[in-house]
């Protein structure tokens, strides 16, 4: 089912047809966006209500669930539930919470101090999908390096259900998150809200999360009409597996396919070393394909998809590289040695019981990942991505006469007088 | 000369107003951009010689400059100016070298290990400015952490001189960094051949550098055309000076008029504790002025400036988060205490001795930084913006065994069955 390209067979513009992602960007989706983003600006809380009833077809009086209503829906979900969200919170936590750290002070000459300090991001929006989608996942991702960093204010949107409320698992969710406000705001003007602000919604400095083409397009829209940052462009999410002869078709299939169910526009990427293992894995998907419920969707993706049969691992590491994958497999027995040449990914598996949904759920590192190739310059959501580095320096009278004349010197050669004289005025 | 408000006195909308950086953007600047850049991502190379025909009135058989060329250029610069710039690289280098370590690994359950890898971004491309200016202090300032990170390829282009070359302080720059080739390319036409790449000028993954309104526009645009990625969005540089009855009006207007030479959109802002210090700045920036050669334009941006009175240094720096700066200066007697209340800025100079200029220049902190308020949700260039945090994760049988049910569980209830069977096949 996958089609098999042989490595190498491939010239250079071969390579670059198949690493480039389908970006069929709608210019009426642009349109649209840009219509409920000027709406939201004028009309505010009204405009909002508004569209729950248009696009969510509910009415609300209320745009927001507050402590104890998320306390009675969060509740009312099955213990077993509530206990897999709080071992997912509870791993999540602990691989972010080392990941911002005090540096030391800089004393780069006598009497010149120079260091950095971490300050949050002070109001963070985060955008959480509804819809035929329930995402709680998102929100820990999100949510929990939001609460490392120390974020003052965290505003959560999430379209409405039909009975106005929120899915329980979101709200078991808030309730770990102590978040004690919901704002039941969905799709562009959700995104359009927490860019601008409305008398309910604050405007915030910086929008976090996935969605739909509108979602996206909403949010780099707006990053550029006011300076409101975003937390990076976002397409179709993808996984690229390299596969020896030791990897497990069966594994190997079901990895593919969890991408697969995403979406149609969904890519998975098989490269392997042998032609038997691709045949194997082809048959494992026709066979767990006819299980699935979102077979449909999955069938499509994996249409769109291919398999590269690699002479060896570092071809097969040289494409992946190329293909900068948002999610990278190694199923195959040596695996540390190959990690070293890895240059552009998001999230990397390694060996054979690593699964995909592993990270994407409760292993504890981010699931919020570069697609489209952006793994070239772009890394995941973590605490960086919440807090600032301000750069701090003080200079005492020993070090103003020790760097004075280079400062000096530098200045007159940039021709810039005054530079030159906010020293002078000191020495 | 600076207008003075009195902060008890203004409403919130009127801080609004003032905090508002002026960007008067001018559709032509993007009718004019875009064109520059269908023409290089048509005609290549041919086209960038064209260009430089027409904007930099040279006339240029190859595209650059190689190392023996750029050797020669940086050895006929005088000792003392080389001698500054070693200083300058020294110092930078010391101050950068510290801000990227390796983490530890996590095992957030019993064989479930997660951790992250630093990777350089491969290929960064640097824009330097030249024309009326000349900045080596940038090249320093960009290429030492790219240097730092590992950047595998790192594209400088600047524009020509008349004579076809290139300042010899860039020279001694390029020298210094061991970049052995520079690009003789300015404004939106490089920075669209870093984007889209050219037959001698190599794509590039992410593109750094400050421009004139045609360079930063055209970063704006290329970054949503390709996937590209920049710096950050930039506007023109800003200062903000909290002084108290302690503060040297000499050394403050100083300070002020530093930024205001920048050009006639910077801002200088001034809030001070005492009206009295308002006052004799305001005369010492009459004497200063007088004495500039840059007079014009530090006059209007003095002009475009203002002063605010605060009845304490909480006020002060309450009105300064709102600002948030791109360089805040402490000229106030106790700074240590004040500092804890910094929430937006992008770099801060402490106490009476610690000039602006000295970080620009030469201290070892950067001064590519976020300006027109984005230090709210943006840092400042550092090793971090060279490189990617990648996470990886590895399990084994036994954390297969303790992860696999939670994933499960949180699998099926968002729908996705798939993503549970990647882990039930390995249990």
């Amino acid at each position: 089912m996958l089609k098999t390209y042989p490595y190498s067979t491939l010239s250079e513009t071969d390579i670059q047809r198949l690493i480039t992602r389908n970006a069929d960007e709608s210019l009426q989706v642009t349109d649209v966006v840009l219509d409920i983003i000027s709406n939201v600006r004028t009309g505010g809380d009204s405009s909002l209500k508004e569209l729950a009833q248009k696009f969510d077809k509910v009415s609300l009086d209320t745009l927001y669930l507050d402590k104890s209503e998320i306390e009675d829906l969060a509740m009312r979900i099955p213990r077993e539930q509530q206990r897999a969200l709080e071992i997912a919170f509870q791993n999540i936590h602990r691989f972010h919470s080392i990941q911002v750290k005090r540096e030391r002070v800089v004393e780069t000459m006598p009497g010149v101090k120079c260091w950095r300090e971490i300050r949050p991001i002070e109001k963070v929006g985060l955008y959480i999908p509804g819809g035929s989608a329930v995402l709680p996942s998102t929100l820990l991702m999100l949510g929990i390096p939001a609460r490392i960093a120390g974020c003052k204010e965290i505003v959560v949107c999430s379209p409405p259900q039909k009975d106005g409320k929120i899915n329980g698992y979101v709200a078991y969710c808030l309730h770990l998150l102590k978040i004690e406000r919901i704002y039941l705001v969905g799709g562009a003007q959700a995104v359009a809200a927490m860019a601008f602000g409305t008398e309910t919604i604050p405007k915030v400095d910086k929008i976090f999360g996935p969605g739909n083409q509108f979602v996206t397009k909403a949010k780099s829209l707006v990053q550029s009409m006011t300076n409101v940052s975003i937390d990076m462009p976002a397409g179709p999410s993808e996984v690229l597996v390299i596969a020896d002869e030791t990897a497990n078709p069966t594994f190997v299939a079901a990895d593919l396919l969890a991408q697969a169910e995403h979406g149609a526009d969904s890519q998975a990427i098989l490269v392997a070393t042998t032609e038997s293992l691709i045949e194997r894995v082809n048959q494992e998907l026709v066979q767990q394909l006819a299980q699935l419920p979102r077979q449909d969707i999955a069938q499509k993706a994996i249409e769109n998809s291919y398999a590269i049969l690699a002479n060896n691992l570092e071809d097969a590491m040289k494409f992946s590289n190329s293909y900068a994958p948002e999610h990278l497999l190694l199923e195959v027995a040596e695996w540390e040695p190959l990690t070293r040449r890895i240059l552009n990914a998001g999230s990397v598996f390694l060996g054979h019981l690593t699964p995909e949904s592993a990270g994407d759920y409760a292993s504890g590192t981010n699931h919020t990942l570069p697609t489209s190739g952006y793994a070239r310059a772009y890394s995941g959501v973590s605490v960086d991505s919440f807090v600032k580095k301000i750069t701090f320096q003080h200079i005492n009278e020993e070090g103003i006469k020790q760097i004075g004349a280079t400062v000096e010197i530098l200045a007159e050669l940039e021709g810039l007088q005054a530079h030159k004289n906010a020293v002078t005025v000191r020495k």
